[in-house]
């Protein structure tokens, strides 16, 4: 199984936080040493970071802990290989284009007998079911709608597939085309939302506290999701099995 | 206009000298400071890192003249905007997939009245002419092919279809799927290949010299492709106008 983080901000918000405690999982306090990933939007733009070192040894997960990179949207994830092996085109997370905006996929699970047709133009380059579930998601969004949807559209249609490829397995899922976080459990993912006047708080995998009230203005919020809570002094909320929520502009929305 | 660097290897190989060189033109040997990126392949996984500030600030920059990626193909390219404002989704390389291959492509000039009819699922991100060259090369490649063709067939699609977008203005580019590199100039590109006994060579914009014959084994071949000689010592090759070159194992093809 792998470990998922991601964060959905009103304003561009940095992440190296909330990454330094993520990416101690990459070794220190989890075996998820099979290579990990880390995908920013800035506007509809993407910087896309993969490495099949271990987040704990990678010089990439370095510089993501010390450049202070703001985005709005943000999916990370660390592997620890189920299905394919441990290479490049099997980290997570991924992208594709469809109507012209990037979306970014990261999974956490394993799905069995999972072998659906893909007669449309999305393909995996690598071997694993997460990839596959991805261009098969892109496929029935492209079929479903004739162009960018409403979120809340989005929400309806990804529901009906979520549930679909979740009788194969375990599909703990994040995605965003930088206008929304969308996030499906089937066993493990939490959230916890940040927002004005803000306060002190510590990781649970390091020792290290930051005071978000020092950082933040009146205007700023934010939304995590996570695996496993990432802070001791925060509320996590869990997901139901089988729950798909929606993140915008840092708030979970009702729908 | 921008400048271009891209490399074909036989075996997987480190840029850190020739892009130190290159990025010296982002400020200091040139004036193209309006973003960089670079994509690497590992067997046909992407390394892709793009960013807006100039590649002499940009820590990425820093990371990528520091961490030796091993790759068999890699496209960089600087940018000085002449369409498209300055933000992340207008930074060369672009990349899609597209018969379960990622493609990386980028371009230097400027196309004038180009307005394809993209009437199939790739779109642009952003707002260059070079991301709707892109898009509408991948369109057509896919209509023409059913599935990935031999390098020559592609070759030969290639040619025809660089013709046509090149009648739009100056259409320099590079495209890679991790098997082979294509390159195809209207004005500035040049070639070099390097092979046993290598020999030491000097960069063009910095005074570093470096001897490959040390770092480099009999079995090794390399070929570099660049908008003007990087180094002092070799002997670079300039493209005809029109010309369209593809490099597979570090060697040009005569097809």
């Amino acid at each position: 199984m792998c470990q998922l983080l991601g964060m959905n901000a009103k304003n561009p918000t940095d992440l190296t936080f909330s990454f330094t405690g993520f990416a101690q999982r990459a070794g220190r306090t989890g075996d998820h040493v099979d290579g990990w990933g880390i995908a920013f939007f800035e506007d509809h733009g993407v910087r896309h970071f993969v490495d099949h070192q271990s987040a704990i040894a990678s010089p990439v997960a370095e510089l993501i802990r010390n450049y202070p990179i703001k985005s709005t949207n943000v999916i990370a994830h660390i592997r620890k290989a189920t299905q394919g092996v441990v290479n490049l085109p099997n980290c997570h997370p991924f992208v594709r284009e469809l109507w012209g905006n990037y979306w970014v996929f990261a999974h956490n699970g394993d799905l069995k007998d999972f072998a659906p047709r893909l007669h449309s133009h999305f393909r995996p380059v690598g071997t694993t079911d997460s990839e596959l579930a991805f261009c098969w998601i892109m496929q029935e969004l492209s079929k479903s709608h004739a162009g960018v949807p409403s979120i809340r559209e989005m929400t309806l249609t990804l529901r009906e597939l979520a549930a679909r490829i979740a009788r194969h397995g375990t599909f703990n899922f994040l995605l965003s085309n930088g206008d929304a976080l969308w996030a499906h459990a089937t066993t493990h993912l939490c959230y916890t939302e940040r927002a004005w006047p803000f306060s002190k708080v510590t990781l649970s995998d390091q020792d290290l506290s930051i005071d978000f009230s020092q950082r933040n203005s009146r205007d700023d919020r934010m939304a995590l999701v996570v695996t496993t809570p990432l802070t001791q002094n925060e509320q996590w909320t869990p997901f139901a099995p089988g729950e798909l929520k929606v993140f915008v502009d840092g708030v979970h929305q009702d729908f």
